[in-house]
């Protein structure tokens, strides 16, 4: 088999087969197949997409290119949720604990953020004390006592993948529906759980802009995690402002602390009450209805919030600390004011995650140093009427220094116009799993 | 600028400027730029195509990329041919004699060849003596006092495109008509001719197989030399068969002598006739009659053979003792016999390559050592009536070992029928030039 014949083959919009598909992987991976000829199959692959089974089974060998956690000893209730990413993006902190006080097992890893999109592990680290490296030991033992774990990538997941990917990030192959698929699909693989749910984040502030992109991408998201034997489903919620009220990482976490002891903004509630019925009803096997009455009630019962401090005690993060130096806090801080009067009509979520990240909540570049106190609260959102020099948002930061700049940024992704728009939808629809 | 922004802008099908394609040329040549951006460049251009601006830009900069001949001491009558590639194509041995007799200035250098098609450079070096390997000096002193020499590529011209053209190779991007087309154009803008005759092969035995694609090869070509201030123009001719009757380095050059004293096959002849007026037309303003008519008398009255002759000798070639060995040669010859009685109706110019390749006569890999004895003589051509055990042909070569082999590809690439076929055309038609 040669690499030149499987990129002529694909360049024809011919299918490759399982075996050419693990050929790929196996060599690219192990430096055997250059570069240079995994980049010329990638632009192949941007004109002539992938079949399913082409989409499945490249997924499937990324998976089993490095580590794969094996969960099976955890039985069958292992869960876990991925987001494509967002702005103001704290829903694990909330539904995780949900989940976990209902029977369900979310023994996850986490990524960092980059750019406009934070990281939950960032966020959690925020809190003093909490362990994100952890060893497998550590992992599994919280996993069965807990019910509950969500440490940093560790190990060697999927490494073909994190090659391909660097290698697509450079060569204009990033946005191809069945390789962005096959690359989020194959680390949740790795990952082991038996079920998945996807928030596939649409609009603005997401990776897919529009709602006909999420879905294809769900779809074929769903399609491979079947055809891989997983329970999978995908959710394509909306991401055109901010969810919630915080974008930054201890002001996230105090967020979620509120939306687990029935407080916290609406939008983000429903959609994690949303997102924790569908993980529930893939794990335990419970109609919509009857997961989301259960998670409702944990939420309201101060259950899930119990599991939540249960939880960040025991991977040694001390809210009590957080709490009182947050409130103890002394930061700079800066409203932003209306610059006219009327409704808000758009919000560019990435946007205002640039802005964030330029007060430091977030990495421009993936060594740089975080300030977990930075970040934004909003005062006002899409839809709401305000009066020029009310405030709209408050940025915080300990340094002052990027307060003009990141000013700049919000006021730039803020729309206001005359009339109240129409409000969207804050789930656009559900692929896949129980109907 | 970044590589990744001019593929993402190519991928979508913009037009990259010449000052881009220049920055992508001079980086990938001095490896700023990596294998793998070209590569998922070059896999856009196949799929988006290039303008013709894009396509003389790209040529420009590759030849730009290294050495470049100087022939403008030489005047304004410096004229190249170039032929994409065929099977028994020993048209320069012919050409170059008739243009160099009526003032045109030859001054070329040759490939060897590869494959199944033969290269100019290893039909010279078949005759005892001749000197392939020339000094800048010698080069251009035999330009201006023969008018006519044939050198090896020397130098470093167009590194650029040698680079591209191997990375190409291996990654399934060599089949775009404006890459093919750049690649050869940047060799031949670099060789300095101010005149350049393009002998675009079409058949079986070239790498074009239809009329469409030699033309819009031919085209783009065209327009990349007239875009660079050079007159160009492109003879599209018929590859269905071997051009002439030998294939073979010595064999080829006995039938090259023999068309130069007035005899050999008619089409070979056709064709050479074609190919000078065409170059003496552009290099001399003589309209298309005129040129023929002096090229053929040229090649009547002895003069083009008397050019041939002191060229020969000039480059150290002993053109008595290649005769000598030729008449008192002593080496295997095997006949391939008609499997059928009926008409040839088609003989397939690549197998038969192939056929003179397995003999010795060509090289499989780029070191192969070639036995210049080798090759075969056709008896019998397209078109011709033959019965069953009369000789369609002859092999020759130092070792026999191979005849069973090259017997074998040879019939395979034969096809006998009952009726006549139709007479297919030398020469397709003519793009740019002199009207």
């Amino acid at each position: 088999m040669r690499a030149v014949d499987l990129i002529e083959k694909k360049k024809r919009g011919l299918e490759l087969t399982a075996e050419e598909l693990t050929f790929l992987v196996q060599g690219f991976t192990n430096g055997e197949i250059p570069d240079y000829q995994l980049s010329a199959w990638a632009m192949a692959v941007y004109f002539k997409g992938m079949t399913a089974a082409e989409t499945a089974a490249l997924t499937l060998a990324m998976a089993q290119s490095g580590d794969q956690v094996d969960l099976s000893s955890l039985g069958d209730k292992t869960v876990d949720k991925h987001s494509t990413g967002g702005v103001g993006d704290k829903t694990t902190l909330i539904v995780a604990p949900i989940v976990a006080s209902l029977g369900g097992i979310v023994a996850k890893m986490s990524g960092r953020g980059l750019g406009h999109t934070g990281g939950t592990v960032d966020k959690l680290e925020s809190i003093p004390g909490y362990q994100t490296e952890l060893t497998s030991e550590q992992f599994m033992c919280l996993s069965k006592e807990v019910g509950l774990v969500v440490a940093g990538q560790s190990g060697n997941l999927a490494p073909a993948d994190k090659k391909l990917y660097a290698l697509r990030d450079v060569t204009a192959t990033v946005d191809s529906i069945p390789l962005i698929a096959s690359s989020i699909m194959s680390k949740k693989l790795a990952a082991g759980a038996k079920s998945i749910v996807l928030d596939v984040k649409c609009g603005s502030g997401a990776f897919m802009k529009n709602a006909e992109d999420a879905a294809a991408l769900a779809e074929e998201m769903v399609a491979i995690g079947e055809n891989c034997g997983r329970s999978v489903s995908a959710l394509i919620t909306n991401m055109d402002r901010p969810l919630g009220n915080a974008v930054g990482n201890a002001l996230e976490v105090e967020e979620a602390l509120a939306v687990l002891q029935g407080e916290g903004p609406k939008d983000l509630k429903e959609v994690c009450l949303t997102l924790a019925s569908e993980m529930l009803s893939l794990c335990n096997g419970w109609s919509g209805d009857e997961a989301m009455q259960k998670a409702t009630a944990a939420l309201s019962d101060g259950t899930a919030f119990a599991k939540m401090k249960e939880w960040i005690a025991c991977q040694g993060g001390d809210l009590d600390t957080f709490l009182k130096n947050r409130s103890a806090l002394k930061i700079h801080s800066m409203e932003v004011l209306a610059p006219a009067s009327g409704y808000i009509t758009q919000m560019d979520a990435e946007g205002i995650g640039v802005s964030a990240m330029l007060l430091g909540a977030g990495r421009a570049a993936k060594n740089d140093c975080l300030d977990y106190d930075a970040g934004i609260i909003l005062v006002k959102k899409t839809g709401d009427r305000i009066e020029e020099g009310e405030p709209i948002a408050r940025l915080f930061a300990k340094d002052p220094h990027p307060f003009t700049a990141a000013k700049k940024r919000f006021l730039s992704a803020i729309t206001i116009g005359e009339g109240q728009p129409a409000a969207q939808p804050l789930i656009y629809r559900k692929i896949g799993g129980i109907k």
